[in-house]
C-alpha cells in the first residue's frame, strides 16, 4: 500500500507525508480529528486537515512554549493552559516542582480522549495530579477571573475555526486581567514566511502589543509546520524575556530537553530582518 | 493547467510546489538542470531533481553564507567561491569595497549560462568586474595553491554527484593550505533533522574539525530546503565567529539585508540540543 497524507502550506505549496495507517477519525462538535501513523514522524494528529503535532518533532513546540517563560520567572505557581488538549505542554510543566496548580481549558473533549488513546508521549502530561481539566471555551472560562495566574499558555490551533477567538483583542485583554503582576502570557504565533500567514503575525502582534507593555516574538524551527519555521509571542506585565532570564537557576534544575537550552533562549529572540519588518509597525 | 513540481525531502516526505511553466531543461555533462516559474517562489532551479534556489527565499542562504564571515573579518581581500554558479554569493560580495578579487570555480558552465539567461536576480553577481570565472573542478583548481585566499565559500550541491568531492577530508585540507593565516572557509552543511542528512552533518563536521582549529556550525531557516532548516560551517585558522564579530564595523557599511543582521549573527550560533548532540562526538 502506498498511502500519503497531504496538506497545503500555502495555496501553492503542499507538504506530503507517507502514512502507514489511519488510527483514528472523528467529527467532533468543533472539528474533524484524525490520527495517523507514519514512518518519518511517528504518530501525528490533524484537526480540520491541518497537522497539529507529530511524535517526532512535537518536542520543539512544547519545549519552546513552556521553558522560555519558566526560565524567565522561576517562581511561577499557578498556570493556565488554553487549548493544549494533547497534553504536551502539561508534560513539560511537570518538570517544575514549584508549580502548585495547572488549569487546562480545552474546548473539545474529543481531542483529549483521542490523545489519551493514541498519543501517549504527550498525553502522559494528564497524569500530573496538579492538573485540572476544564472543557470550556477559553474566553468564557477567563471572563470573570482576575489576578489569578502567573502564566497563561495559549496553545491554540490556527486562527480559523474554534481557535479564532484566541487571537482577538478581547481575549488578550481578558488574559491580562487574569494574570498576576508578574504574569506572562505565551502564545503560538504562526509562521511569517507565506504572505497570508505574515498578515496574521502582524495583526496579532499589534493586538498583543497594545494590551501588554512587553511583547517580544521569538522563533523556532519546526519541520512539519508551514515553512518549517514558527513564531511565539512572549507578553508580560513587566518581565523581559531575555534580560530577566535566570539561566543559572534554570540550568540547575537539570531538565533534559532536546531543543531548548538557555543559550538558544537568547538566540531565539534574534529575528531575521524580514520578520522584524513584519512586526515593526506595531512595536510599542 | 494544474502542474506541480515535487521532490523528496526524505524517503517518506515530499515537498510539492505549483508551477506555471518550465523555462529551461538541459542534461549537461554533470547533471540535469531545470528552471521553473512558480506562483509562490518565483523562478527556481533544480539540479538532478533537487531544488537549488528559488527567487523568493534564496536571500536567506546567500546572505547567511556571505555576511557571517565578512562581518568577522572586515579585511578580507581575496575570495574564492567554489560552486555558486547562480551568482547569488557574488551579488552579496559586491557590497564590500575592500575585496580586491573574486575567483569563482564552477564545474558546470551550463549552470552559469542557464542562470544568466533565467535567474537575473542572482546572476547579476557576474557583472562585478572583480570576478573571474573558472570552469573547473574545485579540488583540481585548488591543488597547487597556497596562502592565497582570505575567504573560501563552498557553495556546493548536496554531497551526491558532482558536489561529493567538496565534502572530503582531502578537499578541506586543500582549502586550509590555500587560505591565508586569517583565512576562513565557509560551507553549506545540509539539514540535521532527517536521519540520513544528520549523518552527513556529523561526518562533515568531524572532517572539518580535524582540519581547522576553529569550526562552528550555525543555522538559518530556509523554507524550501528539507525540514526548512539549514546548517552552515564556519571554519578558520583562528578567527572566532562570534567573539571576533565586528558588529559596529559591519553595521557602518549600511548593507540592506532581508535576513542577516549582527544580532542574528550571534543568535544563529545558538543551536538546539539535538543538533549539538549530532555535532558533539566530533567537537575538538
Amino acid at each position: 500500500m502506498d498511502l500519503w497524507y497531504s496538506e497545503y502550506h500555502s495555496p501553492h505549496v503542499r507538504f506530503t507525508v507517507q502514512v502507514n495507517q489511519q488510527l483514528y477519525s472523528h467529527e467532533s462538535e468543533y472539528q474533524a480529528i484524525a490520527i495517523f501513523n507514519s514512518p518519518e514522524f511517528g504518530r501525528f494528529m490533524t484537526l480540520d486537515g491541518v497537522m497539529m503535532l507529530t511524535e517526532r518533532d512535537e518536542f520543539i513546540y512544547h519545549e519552546m512554549i513552556t521553558h522560555v517563560p519558566m526560565a524567565v520567572n522561576p517562581n511561577i505557581r499557578r498556570v493556565l493552559v488554553i487549548g493544549g488538549g494533547d497534553g504536551g505542554v502539561l508534560r513539560e510543566l511537570e518538570h517544575y516542582q514549584g508549580i502548585e496548580s495547572i488549569d487546562l481549558v480545552e474546548i473539545d473533549h474529543c481531542v483529549v480522549s483521542a490523545s489519551k488513546q493514541h498519543l501517549p508521549h504527550t498525553a502522559i502530561g494528564f497524569k500530573n495530579p496538579k492538573v485540572t481539566v476544564h472543557y470550556n471555551d477559553g474566553l468564557r472560562f477567563l471572563r470573570h477571573i482576575e489576578n489569578r495566574y502567573d502564566l497563561i499558555i495559549v496553545d491554540s490551533t490556527d486562527p480559523k475555526g474554534p481557535g479564532e477567538v484566541l487571537f482577538t483583542k478581547e481575549f488578550y485583554g481578558t488574559c491580562y486581567k487574569a494574570l498576576t503582576p508578574s504574569g506572562i502570557m505565551m502564545s503560538q504565533s504562526e509562521n511569517a514566511f507565506y504572505p497570508e500567514d505574515a498578515e496574521t503575525v502582524s495583526r496579532c502582534h499589534a493586538r498583543i502589543s497594545s494590551t501588554f507593555p512587553v511583547c517580544k516574538v521569538y522563533q523556532a524551527h519546526i519541520p512539519t509546520n508551514p515553512s518549517g519555521h514558527w513564531l511565539f509571542s512572549f507578553a508580560s506585565k513587566g518581565l523581559h524575556p531575555t534580560r530577566d532570564l535566570d539561566a543559572h537557576r534554570w540550568n540547575s534544575r537539570n531538565i533534559a530537553t532536546k531543543y531548548y537550552n538557555t543559550r538558544l533562549h537568547g538566540g531565539a529572540f534574534c529575528l531575521p530582518n524580514y520578520i522584524e519588518e513584519i512586526l515593526k509597525p506595531n512595536e510599542p
